[in-house]
């Protein structure tokens, strides 16, 4: 931690500065200068001393504090710089091979679901996505089929191999929904859910850990650290487009260059969703391409037999025929980063 | 709704869209011109229709549709144009009068509250804020007292007769925050927490509505009428600041023209968060003073009896001194406006 | 100016750091964690020293640079404590009284210019705006009548007594602009147009510098220096609303916490234009409002005698009669904080 | 364009909007329902039409108005929708091959250019940057050689047979820079400097047209039509980062789906700038990578022989060697993708 004072603070409140540093453990160094007075605090930062940094920013005498040490512990790369690899069955998500998370926004029916799992399974998807649960802007929206959409989600499952990933909103859900999914999806609206983190903290279901809209990385990171520190460490990151000023042709700005951030700072695997990214089906193939390109290690992609009659997120939509030609463009590119499909 | 086509349409796909309109009650209108056909189709909306307009956007022939109805009804202003006056037991947010809910971010000891409390009731203030359930980035940070300090709120709150407002996060919660709040808060990170947004719509306690970090003007509209939808119409909006690009000299980008801008659009009363808003101690007086300036009905300011020992938010909570002087401030511009304190 | 390193950098890389700190001049203190080595870097910054900071963050042990000076002088409050008063002929910019600038987004006609320069005379301002250069964001727009529309300016000027503020968008026309204006402006577009900051700086007219619609408040300050450095301490900042991801019911985000934080920063004064900070005539006068109440030392408000046929802008001017009546609101919120109009 | 009224707006004012229409050359299909009349206006936009657009919505019984035609013509994919090839010398941007522009950001010496431009060109790029008049945040960083530095360039250009890029920031001096030059380039932050954009659009040298750091994409073609309404159909277009909330680790937002968004728009060929796009010298090789996969037909990347000796972004330039091996990379995305280098 670095503290900058007024150059012209009296030394009595320094001296409580520097008080208040050791009494939490803090090594420290003054530079002083005309204008300004640094103190570079070496310490092991813990729980004890979470608000110190708050706290000495309040002090009238203290103009900025700067924290050096990342805030997050067992989500830092690290923790395991080997990197993690979030086993699903059979399936490893972080390695080699990339994975794709196919399927419509929700689950509308018996037929729709067990007719996109074929189609995607046939284009090479291994994990069939598909909402239960719908976080909708409105109340007067589908808001999902509830439990019948996870067991036909598990009939999909069975009939074709596919691996199943499907959200969570409610704290209380958990339960249920852990019975029925191999991977746990908490949207990008509930990114700072703490409760509901909390809770799937405490469970061994993979997540699939979206990043909230409005979202910084840090954030995103320290909210993670909620699920590794409950005893949970199978997190899934997925970059699926941040909010900007512009959203005339996109719904979101798809922010790639997260992707390869986000393997810098953590050992968690990161997948990315051109699908809400980009919101426009027209544009899921290239930036699908380009996600690839810039590492990911899968994709999330959604799939509808009919998007014109789709409850929700027909306008993001893929039919199977796209999908399958998507899968193509991405296989080759796959190839050209020195990874598999 | 209006539906943009190219222009180049084939007759039967036009046919079909009109053919899909009437099927859902509207009346349409049909302008052509050689680049564009412009579809205006008149209907009351309902939850049937709800994902008319995005199934329509998946038709490649459409160009774009673009809704002409605001989507919530029980929240827009039509709903009632005299304007909504939420009661907290014999006060009225939304009235002449304006109200400050003051206190700190947290409840730290009986202590602590007890003594904010008497000071922020001698300088003005009605309402007590002050949360036992906090929502913070990281999961190390002081997560609050819990039902302790929601004990220390009551007992504040016989001392010295404020109202209390505080918040609730987790749905499991909503029974036990009720028995001891007067105003339930809701939080800027669970705007779009639809579990929550539910549970706190099955009770008549009042609520706090703040908007979210990054939550357009229309998305918080919405969120609220989920509450509304819910049976509890008591909805006090919040104004606390959203994100932008540049966050070195202020926490949040405090967007006060939000207040004309929701009283035009809503029936429900709003008020003014500048210690999140600003997140800068030397900035709240000034942005109070502005925000009641704008039309606000209240406004809600974190006061600590010694910020450098807050355990959140010291850097932007005032000492009760600080507040008593803003309360003058306030009181100024207050009368200025045509309305008292 | 402190530099992080990584704490296994070898002891030949952070002497080759310390090394050239101290060929720029710079005293230095080493403070040695285990994961981090931070050094505290005292000196005097000069032109010499202006890419150090990017330069040592280029060496691969080097984690972050973090200056801690202000890199702009002359701008900065430091260099006049007590406040710039900017002289318009006999009006002050920056003491107890607030100055209005009022008039057409464009000067349209002799006849449209002279009936808003009275209508704006009566009802309280001093300053008349109007262009005669408009940059606008597509060719085929009205570019302003050019040095007709100026020699209209000087009409007005000399029939009411107003003074004139006006655009210069090139730096070839400054010669030109400056025969007629008492302020010249610089649009938002303009604020890092560095060849046009270098030729204002040149003459002693005092600017009126706007914000640029993403420029950070650091930004804005650094453009200021170009043009004191250069020679026109003359300069009065504006705050005319920045882009957010919301746009649906305002145009910008009017910020008017940059207000107070510039007030902070610099000794220059600063007005605020609610016009185009809102870009929505009926939120015109609540936020000139806040903006008097936020501490700002004027306003910049367009009027136009009927905006429907406004030849630029007429969806954010207010009628003379809307202007007179804002004034009256205005006045109240004035005294209200201790100032005059 | 289609103009909403409220549902209760007299006959007499309807007809005065529908008038309006008819003069401007608009037919007109009105549709009424009870809360809204909804105005569907044909008519073939031009300039004398520019303004109503915005006059009609400063009428009181006007909700809204939507343009639905481009307000760009000959930037239009409609314009030429087979797509156009600038051409540069025998080069061709915006066909099959890919072209990387590559070298310095700043020219510092003649030495240093020439080592570059030798570097990029064995590894396989065929332009080659290098800036002689840099636009810098303050007064007091290096603001480039000026024409030395144009010379030194044009000597690299005879040694290496690459063609050169270079910018220009004053309307003055494209008469100087054309001599030198290949392609003129036109920054961020001059992306509205409609001045210099019409000096530009007088000569025939090919320009390098970057994306504002807050542009919308309209906003980025209604600037490029003016370079092409001036006679310059040589317009390379240039996605180089966006302002986003978060810039902790990148220094802006690389928005790839700029990429195909911007090819649907128009017939002009896009290149991207890795370097400014992330800011960041560990993340160029990947985004470089992505950037391909979207769609790019080139790339702009900044190559210094000793970044930490950079008088201007060495942190963001990459060595010789490192560029030399993310070309290998992009050859085989390119490939991937059906593309050549």
């Amino acid at each position: 931690m670095i503290i900058i004072l007024d150059g012209r603070t009296p030394d009595p409140d320094l001296r409580g500065v520097l008080k208040r540093l050791e009494e939490k453990g803090f090594r420290h160094d003054v530079s002083r200068g005309e204008a300004k007075i640094i103190i570079g605090a070496i310490g092991v930062p813990d729980a004890a001393k979470a608000n110190l940094a708050e706290q000495l920013s309040a002090l009238s005498c203290v103009e900025r504090v700067i924290p050096i040490m990342k805030p997050y512990k067992r989500v830092a790369r690290d923790f395991r710089p080997e990197g993690t690899q979030v086993k699903v069955g059979d399936l490893a998500l972080g390695g080699p091979r990339l994975h794709v998370m196919a399927g419509p926004c929700s689950v509308e029916s018996r037929a729709q679901i067990l007719e996109v799992a074929q189609a995607v399974k046939e284009a090479g998807a291994t994990i069939l996505r598909g909402g239960a649960f719908k976080p909708r802007t409105l109340p007067y929206d589908f808001q999902g089929l509830g439990e019948p959409g996870l067991e036909f989600l598990a009939e999909a499952r069975e009939k074709t191999g596919l691996k199943i990933v499907t959200e969570v909103m409610d704290p209380r859900d958990v339960k249920l929904v852990v019975k029925y999914a191999d991977i746990l999806q908490l949207g990008a609206r509930n990114m700072q859910n703490f409760p509901l983190l909390r809770q799937v903290g405490k469970v061994q279901t993979p997540v699939l850990f979206k990043r909230g809209m409005s979202a910084t990385i840090d954030e995103w990171m320290k909210a993670a650290e909620y699920i590794l520190s409950g005893g949970n460490e199978k997190v899934i990151l997925c970059e699926r487009g941040i909010r900007s000023f512009d959203s005339q042709y996109t719904r979101n700005c798809f922010d790639l260059a997260a992707v390869p951030v986000v393997k810098s700072l953590t050992h968690l695997p990161i997948i990315a969703d051109p699908s809400h990214g980009t919101g426009v089906r027209s544009l899921i193939a290239p930036m699908a391409r380009a996600a690839v390109a810039s590492g990911a290690d899968g994709l999330m992609i959604e799939v509808h037999p009919e998007p014109s009659k789709a409850l929700s997120d027909g306008q993001q939509s893929l039919t199977p025929r796209e999908f399958a030609s998507l899968m193509k463009e991405v296989r080759r590119v796959c190839e050209a980063v020195g990874r598999c499909l």
